[in-house]
C-alpha cells in the first residue's frame, strides 16, 4: 500500500492504519506470533520483566518540538531505561497509540520509523499493539517485557555501600529549557535552531536537546552488571536525582549522604548555565529525565563497575554513600549537611514546563 | 493513608496516587516482583502471549454512562478475551492510566475494585502500571501476559470446516442503543434505570447494558478446548461477525458461508427490537464488542465442543462452513446468497454512537 504521507489517520481509519504498520514490522528472534493476532506469542522465561510507560502530548512531549522519530526512538528508550534498571534485557514490546484523527500517516510512519529502528539497535522485537482514537491528542503508550536471571531492585542498599551514577546528570533537563527556547532538532536529530544561542553555543545545545529527547540509557552496561552480581540495588534517574535517591532509601530503608561536588553535573549544561547564570546543579539533583542508572554498590567492587563501564565509555560517579537511618537523603555541601528534598516534577501539578527557570 | 474519596488526582499528585493504589494490589502467585520498582518480574514461560487493549474516554465510553468499577471490570475483560482467542490462560497485567487531574480519588479507587475484581475471578494478577497526566480525558490502557502450550490463532481455518460462535450475539451493541437512550447501571452492575422503556422490558435492558459494560469472554471454555486441540482457528468477536470472519477468512486463505437463520441473535436483542421495530440480525452480524468466541472446527469435533461448552452453560451456534476462496464472506439468506461486507465500527470514523439506530 503506496499512500501519501499527508493522509491522515481519519482517512485510512483504524484497520488500514494497522495492515499499513503490521506490513512494515519484521518477525524477531523468539517471536512465533507476531502482530496481527489476538495476541502476541513470544518465547520467554522463566522470570519475565514488564515495563509499562507512557509519552502523553502536551505533557510528555510537544509535536512542534519533537520529530516524530525522535519521539518513536524515546517511547521505547524511557522503557528500556526501566528494564535497565532492573539489569535486564529488553526482549519484545507492544505500542499502544491513542490518536486525533487529522494525524497523518506521515507522523505515524515517522513514529515507527523511531520504534524500529530503537528497537533494532537494542534487539527488542514489536510484536504488537493497539490503535485508539483520542481526540485531544496523541499517547504513545509501550509496554517493554524482557528477561533476566538475576534483577536488581531498588530495595537491598546497605550502609557503607556507595551511590554510583553513570554518565551525566541536569542535560535533559537543560535540553527541556532550551526547546522552550526555541532550539530544535531535525528528524535526524542534527540541530535545525539554537534558540536564543549564538552559534558558539551550538554543540551545547545539541547535546542538551537530544539527551532530552533521544535518552540513551546505559543497556549494555546495566547487564553487563547483573552478569557479575556487582551492586545491591539500582533505580534509572528518571524523576531526578533526588527523587531517585530517595525511592532508593524508602525500598531499602537506609539513609545516604550525597556529595554535592560529587554530583556529575554535565559539562554542557555548566557551559550554558555558566553563560546565563542559572544553576547546573540544580539541574543535575533534581532535572530528571537522564535515563542514567543510580546504583548501591560496596566500595570493593566499585573497581570492578569503573572497568566494565569503560566498555561503554561511560563514566561513574560515586556521589554520596549509604548510611543507616529512616531513609532520608542528605546533601553535604561546603560548611553543612541539610535534608535534600526531592524537587522532581509531578506531571499532574505541573505542566510541561519547557522555557521557566 | 485514608484520603477522602473526592479528593483529586491533582491534588493528591502522580506519586502519592501511585503509592495510594500499590498499598491496595497484592502480590499473586508467579509475581517475584510486583508493583512499585523500575519493572514488574513474574514468573511464566517458555510461551508468553502478550495483548494489548484499551479504553478511551468519550470513544469507548463515556464517564456518565459507565460506573467506574464496571469500567475497571471491562478494561480488563477486553484483554482477557484476546487471551482466550488464543486458548491461552491470563496470568498478569499492567495498568497504564492517563488521567486528568479534576479526576477524583473516588472515582479511581471505584476502577481499581472492579480491576481487582475481576483479576481476582479470573486468576491474573495487578503487576505493575504507569499513571499519566492527560488534560482531554480518562485512557485505561491495560496490557496482558498469559501463558499457553498450544495457542489458536485466525490463520488455520480448512475448508470443510465449521465456524462455529459461543454465546448469543447482538446485546452489547444493543446495550450503547440503550445507554444513549438513558438506560442506566448503578456501581453493582444493578438497573438504575430503563431509560425510554417500560418497566416491563427492564430485564432485557439490563440483560443488554449490562453485556455492553460488564463483558465476560468465555475464558474458562476457551482454555479447555487447547487442551483437547478441538479446533483449527479462533478470534474473539469484538469488532463484529462480519468483521471477525473476515479477518478469519483473510488470514486462513478461504471462504465462508453464514446461513443468517443460524447467527444466535440475544433472545433479549429480539424482544426489544421486535417491540420497537428494528433490525436484530444487523446488530449480531455486525454491531460487536459481543466478547464471545469464534472457532474454525472440523464437523466431527462438534460434538466435543458442544459437551465441554455445556459445563460452562454455553450455546454453540454453527453460523456457517468454510470453503475454498480467496477469502469472502457471503451470507445466505431465504433465495440467495451474497457478499457480506464487514460493517462494523472504526472509530476514527464514527465517533461513539449511542442512541442512534
Amino acid at each position: 500500500m503506496s499512500l501519501p504521507p499527508e493522509t491522515t489517520v481519519g482517512e485510512i481509519g483504524e484497520r488500514g492504519l494497522l495492515r499499513h504498520l503490521e506490513a512494515r514490522i519484521p518477525l524477531g528472534p523468539g517471536v512465533v506470533v507476531g502482530v496481527g493476532d489476538d495476541a502476541a506469542v513470544v518465547e520467554l522465561g522463566p522470570l519475565v520483566l514488564v515495563t509499562t510507560d507512557a509519552l502523553v502530548e502536551n505533557v510528555h512531549f510537544r509535536r512542534e518540538w519533537a520529530p516524530p522519530r525522535l519521539l518513536g526512538r524515546k517511547a521505547l528508550s524511557v522503557n528500556i531505561s526501566d528494564v535497565a534498571a532492573m539489569t535486564g534485557l529488553p526482549r519484545h514490546a507492544v505500542v499502544s497509540l491513542c490518536l486525533p484523527p487529522a494525524v497523518t500517516l506521515g507522523f505515524v510512519d515517522g513514529l515507527y520509523d523511531g520504534l524500529l529502528e530503537r528497537a533494532a539497535e537494542t534487539g527488542v522485537n514489536l510484536v504488537g499493539g493497539n490503535i485508539a482514537r483520542c481526540d485531544a491528542g496523541i499517547v504513545i503508550d509501550v509496554t517493554l517485557l524482557g528477561q533476566a536471571t538475576r534483577v536488581a531492585r531498588r530495595a537491598g542498599a546497605r550502609p557503607g555501600d556507595l551511590a554510583a551514577v553513570t554518565g551525566t546528570l541536569g542535560a535533559a533537563a537543560e535540553g527541556l529549557k532550551l526547546l522552550g527556547q526555541g532550539a530544535r532538532l531535525d528528524g535526524d536529530g542534527n540541530l535545525a535552531s539554537t534558540g536564543v544561542w549564538t552559534e558558539s553555543a551550538a554543540s551545547a545545545v545539541a547535546a542538551c536537546v537530544r539527551a532530552h529527547l533521544d535518552p540513551r540509557p546505559p543497556l549494555g552496561l546495566a547487564h553487563a552488571i547483573a552478569q557479575r552480581d556487582l551492586i545491591h540495588a539500582a533505580i534509572d534517574v528518571s524523576d531526578g536525582l533526588s527523587g531517585d535517591l530517595a525511592a532508593v532509601c524508602r525500598a531499602s530503608g537506609v539513609d545516604v549522604v550525597v556529595d554535592s561536588t560529587a554530583v556529575p553535573v554535565d559539562p554542557h549544561v555548566v557551559q550554558l548555565t555558566r553563560a546565563r547564570g542559572g544553576d547546573a546543579l540544580t539541574l543535575a539533583l533534581h532535572g530528571g529525565e537522564d535515563y542514567q542508572l543510580l546504583v548501591a554498590i560496596p566500595p570493593d567492587r566499585l573497581g570492578d563497575l569503573r572497568e566494565l563501564a569503560a566498555v561503554w565509555d561511560l563514566p561513574i560517579a560515586v556521589v554520596g554513600q549509604f548510611e543507616e537511618g529512616p531513609g532520608q537523603v542528605m546533601l553535604k555541601s561546603a560548611d553543612e549537611v541539610a535534608p535534600l528534598a526531592a524537587a522532581s516534577h509531578d506531571h499532574f501539578r505541573r505542566l510541561l514546563a519547557g522555557g521557566e527557570e
